[in-house]
């Protein structure tokens, strides 16, 4: 069983992209995909997918912007009517490479609004869609068919995995994004909705460069095997594309 | 052996005045211990401690302020000359509850720059004197003789102990904060500095609340018995003020 309807965050390029991609080629795919992305406008790649797909809606979203959740919101909630989102995945992230010599602040906050803010606030604007999700699919198992917020972490968030220091602002980022991400997945249980985060493994993006391991088309399709198999038992952990279990 | 010198941030009450009492009247005191706090001469527990302790010197740190690091780090660095500053304490910190319908992004922000970022960049505005201190004791083992930096964290900040949820933005700084502490231990070993994160118990203070579990004599005493016996190995963990290691 796939998810009904799914929004992602930064599909114009990269990960988002190649999730938008592979989402719309499954056997059953999502009835409302919602891709967004800062600059629909400039978005060539997700415009040309439109023209296939009358399931694909791309809605304009900068994450930092706070001011554009409700009305976000409420475009997504009058397309999806009393079905409610199923999943929610945050994707967009930057990675903005200082060490220990040349960090700052701004740096940091930058890297905190983009990277753990926005994904926590995003997840709080949509949980009355994520609610009616998971009552409208009362019988549907719990997961990603009923409803479910996945957020795109790193390894390099995790403190048991750091064995070669440096990249502060980003390893913060996404370690605040996993602690925040099991919260999400305590305080939700009771709602049916499930929480967790996924590393896509070292992939050929812009964030990943030229020296990544992979091709996001692996690293995504993995991603969607692992969040397929999203239940109770693998609620609220760190999973990379491949199954691996990430320890934090 | 003790610290020769010893820097600890918000000392005016709660957990870093303790740290202070306990530093003085150790058996073999620091022979320069900074207490630093936001307003001084409103510091009333740490000025009477001053009468007798010729080696206690009170300093303004506000810790977000970065334009006074540098002024700091040279106060401090005129007077341990030479011998630099063995032990850094990142102390100060805040707790601002807020759960998932009402958290926001000033509140997180504002927890950030206290609990994760601050720490960080007066670890780096610090760094050329904990390489004195590393320097000038060479032949000292490891640890917070020689030069360490300990981070004030908490078991709220872990992944796998977060099993009630909520408390997004202080989760979120904790998290940060120990991953940053881990990277810090991976770039500094090299320079003969270690650091680490302790988690102090759940403490009768402001933060605490009174339906803490502990006198702070007690978590300050288990902690310094804990951050005594940092070395190589316990480098770059989490530990409790009873000797117990959290996991990430
Ligand atoms: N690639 C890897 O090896 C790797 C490894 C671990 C984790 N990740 C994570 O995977 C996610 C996707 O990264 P990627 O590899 O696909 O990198 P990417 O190719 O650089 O793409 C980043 C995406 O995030 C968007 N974005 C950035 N800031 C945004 C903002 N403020 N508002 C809206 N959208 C914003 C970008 O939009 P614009 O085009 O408008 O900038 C872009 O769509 C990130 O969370 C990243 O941390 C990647
Ligand atoms: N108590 C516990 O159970 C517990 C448990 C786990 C971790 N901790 C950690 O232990 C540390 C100390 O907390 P506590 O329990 O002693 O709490 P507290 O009694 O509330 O003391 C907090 C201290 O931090 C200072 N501070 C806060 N913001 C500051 C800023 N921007 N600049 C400079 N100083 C600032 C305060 O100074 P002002 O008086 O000027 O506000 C005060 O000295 C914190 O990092 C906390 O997260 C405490």
């Amino acid at each position: 069983m796939s998810p009904r309807s799914v929004l992602i965050t930064g599909c114009n390029r990269g990960i988002g992209l190649e999730f938008v991609k592979q989402f719309l080629s499954m056997k059953q795919p999502p009835k409302h995909l919602f891709a967004t992305c800062r600059n629909p406008a400039e978005a060539a790649d997700l415009q040309a997918l439109q023209a296939g797909h009358s399931n694909l809606h791309i809605l304009q979203l900068e994450v930092t912007d706070e001011s554009r959740y409700a009305s976000l919101a409420e475009e997504v909630g009058a397309i999806v009517e009393e079905n409610g989102l199923n999943l929610l995945i945050n994707n967009a992230g930057i990675l903005i490479r200082t060490n220990l010599p040349d960090v700052t602040a701004e740096v940091m906050k930058k890297t905190f609004d983009v990277n753990s803010i926005a994904p926590i606030l995003i997840s709080q604007a949509f949980l009355p869609l994520l609610k009616r999700a998971a009552d409208a699919q009362k019988d549907a198992p719990l997961g990603w068919a009923r409803a479910a917020i996945v957020n795109v972490s790193s390894k390099v968030g995790s403190c048991d995995d750091n064995k070669r220091g440096g990249l502060y602002a980003y390893r913060a980022s996404k370690a605040a994004l996993n602690v925040c991400t099991v919260s999400l997945a305590r305080d939700l249980f009771k709602d049916g909705i499930l929480a967790t985060v996924v590393h896509p493994g070292w992939v050929l993006t812009d964030i990943g460069t030229k020296n990544a391991l992979i091709e996001s088309s692996e690293s995504i399709s993995g991603m969607l095997k692992v969040m397929q198999g999203l239940n109770e038992e693998t609620n609220a952990s760190f999973y990379d594309y491949a199954g691996k279990l990430i320890p934090w």
